[in-house]
């Protein structure tokens, strides 16, 4: 706790005192762009991973990064996108899963998690048509690579779920609200993104038009590093 | 988006290439010290702010850092307490609020969030305790100065709430966790947190013995400071 | 009561007499092809609108052929599609809304039914994605023209909400499930089934091939009616 | 799904054509004046086996003909009886049970549907007091015997549920609703009707004051069959 | 409280040291005859009413004398009466309502309800039954009239709600538990019963035999008056 | 029955004929002081052993003494005591646990409710907290002794659910209510209270101060005792 306190001061001291304007602007509201929706797993930090600027990310994090559908439960999955794309009218979601996802291991031994995490296995629920895909297409995988199944297929799994929030069905009726599907590798830092042509995740830029992977290639990354501003 | 895949370029050029060691530890598990409650607003970050490194803190955020009783839901914040404390033993619990939290004006206006915003009225059923409170007490104030009030006392409600589970309770109930109520204003980066000596927020620092906080004092910020790695 | 209890004799007495090979098979066990879906209203009759026979339709019906997201609800639906998609291995599942839906009316004027019917209030809490996605997009429609909108709207919001069913994602995933969505025109007795690529509702021969077609065309259909056996 | 394509056609061909005036009528509202509730088996088709017309039923299907009681959940049945009564005014309902129900024998070993068919399982939970009525004086039953008493007592069990909606209980206190128990015996054909003098189901025609049945026997049958229309 | 205080000393002194055999007996286990389901209104007193002992009577208390139907909620009520007639083995239910009944009250006025006392507006939803009866039925009373309507219509609406429960149809199935209608008239002292057979309350004694209603007649009270043990 | 029939005439003749002008005041309306929340336990009587008269207490009573958190579920509990609390200005609580209790009894042998008695087990959940406690801390005890801590735990369990309620914490902030820890010893007829600094319950009286103590220890018990009114 001491070390978190004294965190406070340093921020306060050193980035607060370095973007005072920022803060400033922030006071009188956000206006963030895309809705984070990744896992409570401490080895995430979606500003740092992003370099996002405070303000730019509107973030949802629990264990295993899973909507339940609409309707399925009163907790603040529902009202934290209901608020994200009524009120703050933000058109972008991504759902982030992430490699060694302790929830998604508990996918795999889910009948002993009813005695000891009872609210971990009532919780998997909202990941039950991960576990049947996997369990009825991949049952000839183990350990480490079903593991990695599971986590691939469990953001698409939540993206169905997404689906159907009203709020959601009506924006993406229009062409108004896009849905990202990625994967945060921590041995490698980097994240991949799902491709639905092939079914498979790639690393993003690989998703962009030619000419701006170029653009992207050749920015020197030092210069809009959030870690050393100007 | 163009700008966030910049950004995991960026990341993994600068930030990840200059922490590999970290990132090779981090794969083999997590060790979270803290369990930190806030809210999705985009103008938080809970490790910029308490320049904690990837790995100390396991976060869940939602629309209000709220936390329904234990029973109440089947959402992802019990789920995600549980994991906490029971899979990964930690024993330090931080409930965040903030200044001017969207979540928090929609408790002033509850009857209108019914049918303009149906899921974030329901879910501010959750912090009904923290609104029935304010009516009673201090209904002679108003604007501002009601929402300050608002987003203080809810942080202690949520922590009452955090009480009834049993994961948390049999912990408490020993001194074996440490639930913290604190407060975050944007416009000035600092945090508050409570003193229920006298029922009040303050600056953190102000609680630890005098030896700590000359010891925090002269500290360095730089030094610690993540945003400058050597 | 008594025009009914005739009709049970008139049906012993005619169509069992006639069909008593196919009730002796049938009593072995059910293989239906096609779950059907669709409203309780009584101008409705599955079978005899695709002459289908005893045995081909797995059935569910209720106030606006309505599916609960997997979760929302332990009613009827999920039961019964977990039953028709696991034990009896159903691959097709037809979603049937119909014009003048007096379910698809209530959507329309949702508050008064709070008071007055609430259970179809709460009920048609399923088909909200429906009510926001033509009050966002369609609200220069009224009367029958929105009503014929909200009803076309309704029966793929219905599909978006079956997808989220562990046994409908598993089968979907790897092609073994089709899902139709079909609106039955009371005043033609026609069938307009969804075609995606216009997001439009056309008469199913048209999606077929052409060689199939022409063989549905020359049919003459006096010979495969239900209604005058051999 | 060819099939059902090529029936369409002929129901129109057929039988629409042959029934215009009916449709037309119907076009303009229903008034059916029976609420049919059975099983999604497919062996069942209430029109058929009733020789109702179009617009005389109004129809709930599930798997095993249950109503779960008010309030106890959420789903399409509540909300349908409640439409069915209110607004549609029917005075008379039928539960309607059948031989070989799938879903009767799945409450005859419940333990193993927990993991297989986790909904239906939830399911039957609304049948449980037939469960333990068996359990309890029937347990020196078994196989088809077992199962016929089950099928039997659940469609009562299913009445009691029945009488707990408001708009059902207010309609029986003045005696303005029937409840009708019935049993579909898939191999002969035949209905069987709940009697509550004996506790035992019976041919309908039998519950009919003589003059009744006279009149009905000496019906003959072909004349009214829908199957035949001149 | 220090008159509570007082109150214990009082009862150990003087009630409990005249009993003392009967609580030696009692803390070897109860056997009691009668589930008592009552309002938690101060002014009834359930052993004292019917001079019943310790040990006799098996008591429920809520708002009202509600029973939701079986499924309907996990609260007390359901889990009290499984483990009355499971465990206990107890053949005998009573539901009393009584006059000047508040939950009732709020029944007439349950709009007012939603915002002042949600949790009481909420849980009278059990009662909706009632209050759709006499609306419907007995809309020409009003005041004082439609009250007492409305508190012995309640005390049948919630035996509807207990026969949904699987212990309790099951034992009533084969007429192995009795089921009373009760209303405490608080101004007389008297209970009315139930008499179904002119749908009418009246005294409990005038619905026994002749025989045994002289012998109680003719009872001196004094002699086994709880309050003056020998 | 006969017994209870003959108890309602002696109560009307011996306490209602000596109790008149009491009653006659009670029809005008309750003003009970005290909300008293106790087992269903039969040997349990909080009027005779508080000495309470009629009209002083407000009896919430079921299976093991439980409160759910606030928003658990619709059961009779929460809405009793907001009507206490908000209709009623109750401004103490007594949650009375007892000693041999059944429900707590069960919570030791969970596993085995679930099948025999499922209602009684999910009720239990509410009372998961104390069960972990004592799993935790106390799995060095075991029978009776082990029944003692879960009782005492218990009550304090249920004491952390009251305060998630939104009328309770209102009036809890400001000392506007006081809720007190009781257990009733069946086999010696007294009553211990907790008390907070030194985690243990005590006789009540050792809690009030020496003057009051004194005053209440030479009342002579007899002529406050309700049993021999004068
Ligand atoms: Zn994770
Ligand atoms: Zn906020
Ligand atoms: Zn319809
Ligand atoms: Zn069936
Ligand atoms: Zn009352
Ligand atoms: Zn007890």
């Amino acid at each position: 706790m001491k070390k978190l306190i004294r965190g406070l001061r340093e921020f306060k001291a050193s980035y607060f005192s370095t973007h005072q304007q920022l803060f400033e602007q922030l006071s009188h509201g956000q206006k963030p762009r895309v809705l984070f929706i990744t896992c409570s797993d401490s080895r995430i930090d979606p500003n740092l991973m992003t370099q996002a600027q405070l303000g730019e990310l509107f973030v949802i994090r629990n264990a295993g990064n899973i909507i339940p559908p609409f309707g399925a439960t009163n907790g603040g999955e529902g009202a934290t996108i209901e608020y994200a794309i009524q009120a703050l009218d933000i058109q972008q979601i991504i759902v982030c899963g992430h490699s060694h996802c302790g929830a998604m291991k508990g996918l795999m031994k889910l009948d002993s998690l009813r005695s000891e995490m009872p609210l971990v296995h009532d919780w998997l629920k909202y990941a039950e048509a991960t576990r049947r895909l996997v369990l009825d297409h991949y049952s000839h995988y183990e350990g480490e690579e079903l593991l990695e199944i599971i986590i691939a297929e469990n953001v698409l799994t939540q993206i169905e779920n997404l689906r159907t929030y009203p709020v959601i069905r009506s924006k993406l009726y229009r062409g108004q609200l896009s849905i990202y599907a990625w994967i945060y590798q921590i041995e490698t830092g980097e994240i991949l993104a799902y491709d639905a042509n092939d079914h498979g995740y790639v690393l993003p830029q690989s998703q962009l038009p030619p000419s701006e992977i170029d653009n992207t290639l050749f920015d020197p990354p030092a210069i809009r590093n959030r870690e050393t501003p100007a």
